[in-house]
């Protein structure tokens, strides 16, 4: 098995993450996009969409999207449960842990993309037409990031943990994007005490490191 | 169980046309979101982001977010499976799903939000800060819908269905979409024969009418 990574990007991290929860090691081969790595023909042929993460079976096999390849790792290797055990908690960290994405991690997508000089001809990532930047892009994902930590916040004033009161795959969906957050200059404040519990705690997992 | 529904929204339609094919019916309550009907107290209350579709179970458990509804449904009533039987199959059904969604579905959807009036001062959906519509976004998502009916008619020229050899959840996004891409003025073209081919064939299927 071999993973496709690129060390700073906040998607293959939440992969690397949900691995060292189970204390699983992969063979990881980086992939540098500011660099264009991912758009290069030898990468493409493994995965033509042109992003990370992207895992390899041994037989070849490719899955090629984040929550996929969570999912068949969890899948394979059950403990610790990050994805739910009975149909109706399996339905509800799906959509926290969608949630997470749509309202945080694209907006804060959002703001990087159309904001670091790198990706000044690719603000939509992967494969695509070019796309220049478009500064009020920036201040919209800024904004969006804004309202969705505010959210958080509350969320996590009644309860432990982003899907509910034990750790899960939502909890490091917001996590990672936390920590891309910084990139645009988004912060948690001293004002969502909530979240810097629960972000502390998450920062204390050795997982978080990974 | 009540869903909350909007006939002509897409999200919605995914569920209803999954509930179609297990052959199950709910009660459904129709919110008009044009209207805004999605962001008053009383929907706020049951839903805080403000979006449909969103199941309530008779216990009072709330599941606000397509995929995860639709999970929650395989789940109970597995037959025919939409969402795969083996870790490896689930995993990419669920790629080809969230490719379907992130390619086709946002790009749709962002042209649409920023294009038809009663949006004008809510380009992002639900209960999020009020954004204005930008003309470039338009043409951004008609460019980035054309980019992905191009990568799926490449697809459908290997496989017959979305996501292998049978028809799965990531047909039911691909297709309620391209249904939803009509009103962005985008439309499978007779230079498409493979996309013209399993459109048809999705089509005729009696939940296309869910």
């Amino acid at each position: 098995v071999k993973l496709y990574n690129m060390g700073l990007a906040v998607n293959p991290r939440r992969v690397r993450m949900f691995l060292a929860e189970k204390k699983l090691q992969v063979e990881m081969i980086e992939i540098n996009i500011p660099k264009g790595e991912n758009l290069t023909p030898e990468f493409l042929a493994i995965n033509p969409r042109g992003v990370v993460p992207t895992l390899v079976l041994d037989d070849g096999a490719v899955l090629d999207e984040s929550v996929a390849i969570c999912r068949y790792i969890e899948s394979l290797h059950p403990d610790p449960n990050l994805m739910g055990t009975s149909p109706l908690e399996t339905a509800q960290i799906e959509s926290w842990q969608r949630h997470m994405e749509f309202d945080g991690l694209s907006s804060v997508a959002l703001a990087f993309r159309n904001m670091v000089p790198f990706f000044a001809t690719r603000s939509a990532p992967g494969n695509v037409p070019s796309l220049g930047q478009m500064a009020e892009l920036v201040e919209r994902g800024k904004l969006l990031t804004q309202h969705w930590l505010a959210n958080l916040e509350t969320r996590l004033s009644e309860s432990a943990f982003v899907a509910g009161n034990r750790f899960t795959i939502a909890d490091i969906t917001a996590f990672t994007t936390i920590d891309f957050a910084k990139a645009i200059k988004q912060f948690v404040t001293d004002a969502q005490p909530n979240l810097q519990r629960w972000y502390a705690e998450i920062a204390a997992r050795p997982s978080a490191k990974a």
